[in-house]
């Protein structure tokens, strides 16, 4: 497990007064200061729309997927870019996640500023200035990074650059499939990226290989690849191309993580391979296309079926009705602004009348049909007791999305008290 | 115009060097200061992607705007939660505006806490603690604000939370359509709102009318529910429910405003009606809807038409080709995470490969065809001069769900280098 350090001490940690979504501050304050406030959703003390967390669930979800992970003895690099938030990052890996993964240099410099000392890059790194961003990072011993390479252009542009500096770059050869989205397609692509990293050897080491499967959409395809992914590994090997002991396989992305731990850990390779998997939204999980891909990994995964739990929805939207100007419409002050609306609009949860005991389960029939920036219409019927002041709690598709519309998230107790602040950095 | 106040002094100012789309910064500091670096976009001193403001067309857009809605001797109240940039704001003040529009409660302290004093909140007040954050406002005395009301429950709602503090909210009736969003329908909804505000009338203070036309879609609709919004307002003032000299007429997003303006202004309300439009996206612009609309404009208004030029694209995101995999094919270093993506697909305006002169126009058959989290993919053709490492800057379809994908983003002159930053507060 990689050594969480504290964040650097500066004004990273501080949340000021001008955030949404959450309750009144005097002044800039730790996250710590302001969950002794006691600020409650169900006294209406956060200032609605507000994207929360819900603290049991996402424990279940890091303990499931863990113990998912470890059945299989591979490893998991969960995929930051959906949460883009340090504090979470930091609870992965104190559940014992191996590292992290993200997306883009930008997004490495947050994970390093915040004491995350292994990131797997799973993508190209190009451009000076982010190829300085890494370069800085590097100077940092304890920091190990890789990131994919999968054209001789791209390698020679690091080796140039990382040469030049005496710096090493650790990287993952990346294959991809036609239709798809990067990664080397054929043989003669394949020995171009090679001979390219043969040509800059002592500047851009080559330590595994690297694919996405979630570019395909069905499981026969997926299991080809796979396995072509196993064979490119297992000859490279055979051809002394890794610099690295073991050797780096890694794929899944949150869809198809049990059929990837399967065929890789499958493959035979040992100790000689070092397998890590990449899910990223389990930590929040959604009602749409991953609570559909999990139902069919209960389905398909004798482990999963064990575990005789799945994921949890962790993360809701909630809002106020703010008109009901139509016997059949509401007016939810929550838009394009507040949630992802690319998946499917956002799910009616729950009503919550401010004075009442507790929330109830809203009603099947609510749905949302439209979303403006900063609007939703709301499906009703016409006899619903809903008016004007009641607060909504939608559960979302695509964590991703809806997590950078906000730059904190308060953490909910069972009670819906606030005892956390969770920071993301877009 | 408003006064336009310096901004707090508080960390809000500090730019942190963990933003994307930036330069290398060794520590957090202030725009000038970063200005003062002389970074360029050319030459790759930028971490794309990264979204960029063109400073001379910012100005052409603000001047075109100020002096259409100058000609119509009406004010304009620039919608502000398109960009949330408070230096923005502050440009659209100094222009001449009147005001800043905005949709929620934080949105509005935002732009107080950064100087703006009069704010026209375009939206149902509802909730306690934005109810509350809006009362704290109000006590400074130099701060005038409105928002709207459509049912006699909200009347309700606001009117025991603000009598209760001894403070008087300034209100808009707004008129709505059926199948429309907020707004009253009838006249049974309009006399339940007016007999409300006549039981709080010392502390809910009916100003005037507010419309949103852009619910609609076709010139005629619109045009008579412009005449409704007037004839409602010569009604309500006759039977002198307003608490305002001169009352307030408001109206237009950035797709109608010059149908409004024009409707609004020859309805001979003379010195007792203060008219308001409040579109936003003029400022930045767009390739997508707001081009289409202005097209219209310029083609059906008279004023625009004698203009002789209109609306010029701002904002741009630059991102790097990442891998070229297949013929037809490259993979852009841009995603859902960068730029919206509801309205159309951003579209390649300029290719730069580092090292030249300066970008040219990117070929007209280079297109986008699908966006992921942090990936676009881009279809060319096989003979195309592309590689991996070439830059391309996109024009973008609404600007609203691009900017709120930002939190800093760098103003370029013509020869792209920074000579400015602005932040946003979502």
């Amino acid at each position: 497990m990689t050594e969480v350090r504290s964040a650097q001490a500066d004004s990273l940690s501080a949340i000021s007064p001008v955030n949404k979504g959450i309750g009144f501050l005097e002044r800039e304050a730790a996250a710590e200061e302001i969950a002794a406030l006691g600020w409650n959703l169900l006294k209406e003390e956060l200032s609605l729309p507000a994207a929360v967390l819900y603290k049991d669930r996402l424990t279940h979800n890091l303990n499931w997927m863990q113990q998912f992970i470890d059945a299989y003895g591979v490893r998991l690099a969960p995929h930051g870019k959906t949460t883009m938030a340090p504090k979470l990052f930091q609870m992965q890996l104190r559940h014992g996640a191996w590292g992290i993964t993200l997306a883009t240099a930008h997004q490495t410099l947050v994970a390093h500023r915040h004491g995350v000392r292994r990131v797997l890059m799973a993508n190209q790194l190009v451009g000076k200035e982010n190829m300085a961003i890494v370069g800085r990072l590097l100077e940092d011993s304890d920091f190990e990074y890789y990131c994919l390479v999968d054209s001789a252009d791209q390698v020679e542009q690091l080796g140039a650059f990382y040469s030049q500096r005496g710096l090493r770059l650790q990287v993952l050869l990346e294959l991809g499939v036609m239709g798809g989205r990067t990664g080397v397609r054929d043989e003669e692509q394949l020995q171009s990226v090679l001979a390219a990293l043969s040509r800059w050897s002592h500047a851009v080491i080559l330590c595994g290989v690297e694919m996405y499967e979630g570019v395909l959409d069905d499981e026969s395809s997926i299991r080809a690849f796979l396995q072509r992914a196993v064979e490119v590994t297992r000859r490279l090997a055979a051809e002394k191309r890794f610099q690295r002991a073991p050797i780096l396989l890694s794929g899944a992305g949150s869809v198809w993580y049990d059929v990837v731990a399967e065929v890789f850990s499958a493959a035979g390779f040992g100790d000689a391979a070092e397998i890590v998997l990449r899910p990223g939204c389990y930590l929040t999980h959604d009602v749409g296309a991953y609570r559909e891909a999990q139902a069919k990994i209960l389905e398909r995964n004798p482990i999963a079926r064990q575990m005789r739990s799945g994921l949890l929805p962790a993360l809701q939207v909630w809002a106020y009705v703010q008109s009901v100007p139509e016997a059949e419409k509401a007016i939810i002050g929550m838009g394009k602004r507040d949630a992802a609306f690319d998946s499917g609009l956002p799910v009616p949860a729950l009503h919550y009348r401010p004075g009442e005991a507790e929330p109830k389960p809203a009603p099947a029939h609510w749905s949302l049909t439209k979303m403006m920036d900063q609007h939703a219409y709301m499906k009703k019927s016409e006899q619903d007791n809903l008016r004007v002041g009641d607060m909504i709690g939608f559960d979302i598709l695509h964590p991703c999305l809806t997590f950078d519309k906000w730059r904190v998230l308060p953490v909910l107790n069972a009670e819906y008290g606030v005892v956390d602040l969770v920071q993301t950095f877009f």
